[in-house]
């Protein structure tokens, strides 16, 4: 038996052009004689549609395509992740489905069984779950099929959801020769590990060989990794596809021989990750161009770096618009960042417009709060820069925060929130530094400025201020981010166990809370976290716990 | 049997101070000698408390405080709404329960059934549905109990969704002389009626009287009108409590007299919900003052008025910002509409910011382009200056954007769409002169300037600009707004039915998906429609089915 387990990128809600890259594979798996074609979940219509799926239309459209692959499966069989109506009684009038086609003829469909709704999944909105587990005959083995999170229930990764069944359980009665998974599942840091052992203990219990194909691509916030896996029941061994690239794998299930063990490394997977998520939105809107404002800090630093590898240094405009407050060291810096990484770098200063508005509003500021006003006066006029240069020149405006920030409002809402996608905003302030050193090291060469590594982290919106000025250290920040917000951990028990003082747990808790309302208005976040600011968390805006 | 139905307005989050309300319909009832105290789904925590609820703490002190209450119950029944865990094995750990004390006791709890996870909903991602329909011995009367979408199955009202059971069904061969139901029913237009016929229908099938408690007040975009309800079994008659406020509705159940028929009208709700959504956000938020920009346009002479309804004139303040293109005539109806509606007015032109950064960007700003770049410039500068002086005075900024205009894009990113909250952004063009209008003729005075409802919509960003240079007339906008948004029509279905261009029908709807991005950074905005752009529907930023 020999599959091709074909690892592509769709655009979501793109049918004629996913359906393309459905027929250009199995075109290569005729050539190669695989026996089978394997594709990831919906790849018909990308994952995730969302409330697209509510329009008839699209379901219709889905089924004409159908139509059109089943008349072009001559001589191969192939898997395809669509949705499909739900004609019988169910709460919910479609499925999350895999079409079985064969030689000219659709022999069914595999429905989902397991719906994730929790974190970014919201699968119970639109799905019934899946009824039957069919057994397929293909070339005379006894196949089975799933559907991504059908494999998941088995391992027991989860402590938050504990389906009713577990389809690897159903499976292990019918004593199967191979289970096939489409799968789209996002990247968040450590997860390729995860998804492999994942598969490792179905394939245990199963005593078959898996095949699991992933979606690759980014999709607005959410980064699919690709990485599609065989694991066969020698347990530690498996062939695994390429991370964060289209890829076409071709298992010949009689000869195994590329024995490829998973050892990426994260920090490198997490780059490749936020460059995917650059460039999917970049070239899935057809846009060519970004701007962003470099500051000679170190976020706008790392978003020009993945910018540049995402789209190419010529593609890339940095504006540095120092005020009256900006130190000589940041103008250089910035300059000499944007020469090292060859991109394009023009100086606007702010002085002019921002003693303009100062004149204007100069009745109603005053005492303390007249400084607040003016550092955010700073940043909205940077913003107002930006977005009249994104206006004239149809490039996106790329926003630098990263996560640390976001988290705890430490960030100008209209100034330097402004923006089409957020690159690091589900990195924190810790793992910037992180890549940064990273990105230093693979290249033996200073990248990333040791002068930007070395200063302390600063917003430049007082002359001499620091972020320490009026945050706590960036890795007690990270901390105490990371076990709430990740982990759901109480004051308490953060305060416990990391001998962090009490008072600044919770100033820092109250602080997230409260931010909670810019972030609602910032551009989408990629997300590389378990739990991410920018999609899979909602929490109200008007409350009182925190 | 008496009953108090509790119609309270709870906040999210705060424990505290909803146990204190709950307390006093308590004592409220035994003064009245009531049976049973009933209130409203969730009304310890407050609907809906979102991902709150993954927070271990959050659900252990609602139990704490539930044992408060059970303590306080002496001499009373009461039957209170909140969240409990789930013990047993499910694939949620939470139920969404009522409790059930009486006389210092708890005699249990009834777990919903039906969770809806559909529009703003999402109790699926929380919920293990209920699994047994208890009935519960009160005064010698078989009573049960349903929480809120448990009532709604049983009248067929919903089409996208069909749960495999139905409480009512369930309950009527139990033959119960009595049924309660606790809601966290949100506002939209025509919701009242539609929530008394689905009574009505269970009041029928049941052949037995029906108390429902409604939340009332607004939490985030969602606003709860209350309205709660008795329904006797001779269908049309029903008792109601007091529309968008707290009320206490006291129900004998052997002695019916208040009969009131329901006959809101749709023009005064509406205004009523707009008016407690401001009202709430800041009550809630602890904030007292709010800034908006005003034009002498029609959007902004109702989102002042209100604001002035909600939080009283002396706290609005509203501030002009003539610019080069500014008429005599919007400057002094601006000052005219807020003498009429006794805010106080500044006026702040903003020629002076705007020649400043023209100044700067004028290497940049080249050919037609310069032109859009020009009018966003005003917009974002006006945007600047009210976020300073809200910065400034810790007033909280209102956007004045309607649903038209976000539905199609026609609003400035970071300008005119700043604010904290979109009061009249689920209401379209056409529903604002309605209100305008009806403002006018219930007060029998120009409350809203004639010269305001009569010159047509203008952005004033261009000399003699208007709507219609660049979109159809809004009542073709809105028409297509509806049936594509809220009902799912294609792009043909409402060509052929309302005899519009195909070719206005795919522009508009083009451009409806093309704001997405711009939306997804929108203020909240209250909530008011079947479908609305801030809660409850959610599409893709990058996609190219549209």
């Amino acid at each position: 038996m020999k599959v091709l387990i074909a690892q592509r990128n769709p655009i979501v809600g793109d049918l004629d052009g996913n359906r393309a890259k459905i027929l250009e594979s199995l075109n290569h798996g005729r050539k190669r004689k695989a026996d089978i074609v394997l594709f990831s979940e919906m790849v018909l219509c990308g994952y995730p549609p969302r409330d697209l799926l509510f329009h008839r239309s699209f379901i219709d459209s889905m089924m004409i395509h159908l139509e059109h692959l089943v008349k072009a499966s001559t001589g191969i069989t192939a898997i395809v992740g669509m949705v499909r109506s739900n004609v019988e009684r169910g709460e919910r009038k479609l499925f999350n489905s895999a079409a079985v086609i064969h030689d000219g003829h659709l022999l069914g469909f595999q429905d989902k069984w397991l719906l994730p709704t929790y974190d970014l999944f919201n699968e119970r909105r639109y799905f019934e779950p899946g009824k039957e587990m069919k057994i397929w005959d293909i070339r005379g083995k006894r196949v089975g099929i799933t559907i991504c999170e059908d494999i998941w229930q088995h391992s027991h990764h989860f402590t938050h959801v504990n389906y009713g069944r577990d389809p690897i359980s159903a499976l292990a009665e019918c004593q199967i020769d191979l289970l096939l998974n489409l799968s789209a599942s996002p990247y968040q840091m450590q997860q390729p590990y995860v998804r492999k052992n994942v598969c490792i203990k179905a394939a245990s219990t199963l005593q078959c060989p898996i095949l699991m194909c992933c979606q690759v691509g980014a999709n607005d916030q959410i980064i699919f990794d690709g990485h599609s896996l065989y694991v066969d029941t020698k347990r530690e061994v498996c062939h695994i596809g390429k991370g964060f690239v289209e890829d076409e794998i071709f298992v010949n299930l009689d000869d195994i021989k590329d024995v490829i063990l998973c050892k990426n490394d994260v920090h490198t997977d997490l780059l490749s990750a936020l460059i995917l998520g650059v460039k999917d939105y970049f070239t899935k809107c057809s846009f060519k161009k970004a701007l962003l404002g470099i500051s000679g800090g170190i976020d706008s630093s790392l978003v020009a770096y993945i910018a540049a590898q995402a789209l190419g240094p010529n593609n890339i405009i940095g504006i540095s618009m120092p005020s009256y407050c900006t130190p000589m060291q940041s103008r250089n810096d910035a300059k000499e960042q944007a020469k090292r990484l060859q991109i394009q770098c023009i100086e606007i200063p702010i002085i002019h417009p921002f003693d303009s508005f100062l004149h204007l509003l100069d009745p109603y500021l005053q005492g303390e709060k007249r400084e607040v006003a003016k550092e955010n006066l700073q940043a909205r006029i940077r913003g107002t820069i930006l977005m009249a240069l994104s206006n004239m020149f149809g490039y996106i405006l790329l926003s630098t925060g990263n996560k640390s920030e976001l988290a705890v409002g430490y960030s100008t809402l209209y100034g330097d929130m402004c923006g089409g996608v957020g690159v690091i905003g589900d990195v924190t302030k810790t793992q910037v530094y992180e890549l940064c050193h990273h990105i230093n090291k693979v290249a033996n060469a200073e990248v990333i400025l040791h002068t930007i590594l070395q200063k302390p982290p600063s917003a430049e919106l007082r002359p001499n201020q620091v972020d320490i000025d009026s945050l706590p250290p960036y890795d007690i920040v990270d901390r105490v981010l990371k076990e709430h917000v990740e982990n759901y951990l109480s004051i308490d028990e953060i305060s416990e166990r990391y001998k962090i003082p009490y008072e600044q747990v919770i100033e820092l808790i109250r602080r997230i809370y409260g931010a909670e309302y810019k972030r609602r208005q910032g551009p989408i976040t990629l997300r590389t976290s378990r739990k991410s600011f920018g999609i899979g968390r909602y929490y109200p805006i008007v409350q009182r716990w925190f």
